[in-house]
């Protein structure tokens, strides 16, 4: 055993990441904005509306003109012309007067509210009965009611929904710049690991981290790279951490981080550029024998060879550095949990924390997480998951009807 | 108003989903499948593991050589060698011997167990001394218990997430059947919408709606295709949508769709072939003016022309569909929903479900749903927003301090 573990906890691997630095900006064109995180802030140049704009179909007046008007009686008014779709309207309102109007039209001159045309009755070519007052204001959007010029509604680091892509579009944002997606090189290591295509013979098995990491790195926002496998060979992984490294923003490699007789991955990591080993064990299971380091700028990561425990530290650990690289100011939003009832004791060792798979099950009284228990490293456990339940480092375990956080995934 | 709505509820419009085919399958490679729906179910034809596998670096051996072996009373063993990985070995395990494995590595003949390296210690080349004693299979993961021949772990329909992309790789699967992604047609009305590289004179607005949409339809896992703005013109209408139904699976027609004098909405759907108008009005606020109709098998969708409420309608009746098309079986996964208190008073009208815009405040005592009131189509409040709180059609209100489960956009 020529190393033993320093083991630091979650909060202060998670700590780490701010010292690597955010991946540059690119620019992007509206239609794939979204997803990505703004690399600048956006201030409104425009009024939105530009004008003074009805939300309903009906008739804009002046609020005054309504004032008294009840379904017993009602106020006549004179239309004298309608709002076009598009169009400033030239006409002006004076007292007693109404043109019509639809929904997002502009207000004409003089008008100040809209009578909704359920509140209204045709009489004649030229007059209307009212039988609703309106106030001023009332179904109308003053210009910059919704965003006046200055005002920085999408802020550097923010990620993009749909909303915020029809809040760009409403800008006129053609192109916006956002952060580039982090670049993620990732290995898999192990004498027993044989690519997909292979039909594994004795004592060897397929190689399903490279799979399973490249789409939870596409799910954080990165973009993953293959590098297939390296057998547990020193010179080799040396190698192959160098090319990935020079061609990404961060390194995974899974499987021979275990304090084993194959333990290739620190050897491989020291001998990168300014490398220093920063993590060596994490007080987390699973997941305990992980291992973080740094080549200049750019973290590398060695984590289990059981997808599993692979996931589970990828989630915990791996993604958050994702996000600071990605230049996400809020990548807490993403943990987000569902509440639901323990369905089961579950035990738990003092001094780590322990991340259960569970699966959320409806029943008539609540929802419930039913722990799906297992061996270490069983893919079908993952498979019929629905997230994980983390028990805290000072806790013995919880009890069956404990209240319990959800991390979906 | 020569078209009165017939009202609809949200039920009601989702179970007509049933009514129309999901999309055609295609295949894609493994490193494309995830965040895809399969369309076909996989049943393991190799067992994993395919041979007895140690779960710890440690020495495999007959558990019964282990029986009595305490801290105080060690048992001695002979190592008579050590497992190559990916390798089978050759040796075979009497009582007393042991040879060295790692994680992963195959157990040889007669060894039925695995004693962790940390509960031994090494005597001399040939001998270790064992300070616990071990059960018959433990740290050891038979053939097959992960998954065994036959099992049908991933069923047709089903959404493959990171680990079951994983088990596809474990299968050996280069390339998996999946439905296509569904393809939706996007339409903008409005004769004063302009497009986004214009700046919009009086009266007139950007289209928000077209950037939007698109992206919710890529965030349900379908393909939106945009046919930009069509002014408010019956012929013009009639045929953008006979274009875009015929290159897509899904149409969506934003604005022009409440009871209003430019209302070319129905008018373009009724003259597509084979259709009918199926939904004309839904008793949700807002999005209450919302068209549902088909043409063949392709359901067409007039949805309001404020971006506001075309992203409810969007929420809680289109994606539904998207999901359907799109052959998964489960989109209710998607429907978590996050518990929280309501922050202050809410009214309702009866009679119709109310969808209101809230953010999350995380407090001291709980977590809370801040409302964010505003005029109708405000884009600034689906910005501001976490998610949306439902208030059911039979409820006069929500108090502050209710329990209500946000849905997240």
């Amino acid at each position: 055993m020529k190393n033993f573990f320093k083991v630091a906890d979650i909060e202060a691997v998670c700590a780490l990441r701010t010292q690597f630095p955010a991946v540059a900006a690119e620019a992007v064109p509206l239609t794939s904005v979204d997803g990505r995180i703004l690399a600048e802030t956006v201030a409104a140049d425009l009024d939105i509306p530009g004008f003074a704009r009805s939300t309903m179909d009906g008739y804009a007046m002046q609020a005054a003109t309504t004032f008294g008007a009840s379904e017993s009686n009602p106020g006549y008014v004179t239309v004298v012309g309608s709002v076009a779709m598009g169009e400033q309207p030239a006409l002006r309102i004076g007292p007693g007067e109404a043109v019509r109007i639809a929904t997002g039209g502009m207000l004409p001159p003089g008008a100040d509210a809209v009578v909704m045309i359920e509140h209204t009755e045709i009489l004649d070519e030229a007059t209307i009965e009212v039988y609703k007052s309106v106030a001023p204001g009332q179904h109308v959007v003053a210009r910059g009611e919704d965003i006046a010029v200055g005002d920085n509604l999408l802020v550097r680091g923010q990620r993009v929904r749909p909303q915020e892509a029809g809040l760009l579009a409403a800008m006129g944002c053609e192109t916006v710049l956002v952060y580039r997606q982090p670049r993620i090189g990732i290995i898999s290591t192990g004498d027993e690991v044989v690519p997909v295509s292979v039909v594994p013979g004795p004592g060897q098995i397929r190689n399903v981290n490279s799979t399973t990491l490249a789409a939870m790195v596409r799910a954080a926002g990165g973009r993953p790279r293959d590098y297939g496998i390296i057998n547990d060979n020193a010179d080799r992984l040396k190698t192959a951490c160098a090319r990935a490294l020079a061609e990404n923003d961060m390194l995974l490699v899974s499987g021979g981080s275990s304090v084993g007789m194959r333990d290739f991955t620190i050897e491989a990591f020291e001998a990168q550029p300014a490398s220093a080993i920063m993590v060596h064990g994490v007080s987390i299971s699973p997941g305990k024998p992980t291992i973080l380091a740094r080549s200049g700028d750019k973290p590398m990561w060695g984590i289990p060879g059981h997808v599993t425990s692979a996931m589970v530290v990828f989630r915990v650990l791996v993604e958050p550095f994702i996000f600071h690289l990605g230049g996400w100011n809020d990548g807490s939003r993403q943990r987000l949990t569902i509440p639901a009832r323990l369905a089961r004791n579950l035990a738990s060792a003092q001094g780590r924390v322990d991340f259960v798979r569970v699966r959320l099950v409806d029943r008539e009284d609540a929802l419930y997480a039913e722990p799906l228990l297992g061996k270490s490293g069983l893919i079908n456990t993952m498979v019929k998951a629905d997230g994980l339940v983390r028990i805290a480092a000072d806790a013995e375990g919880l009890d069956k009807g404990d209240l319990v956080a959800v991390e979906l995934f």
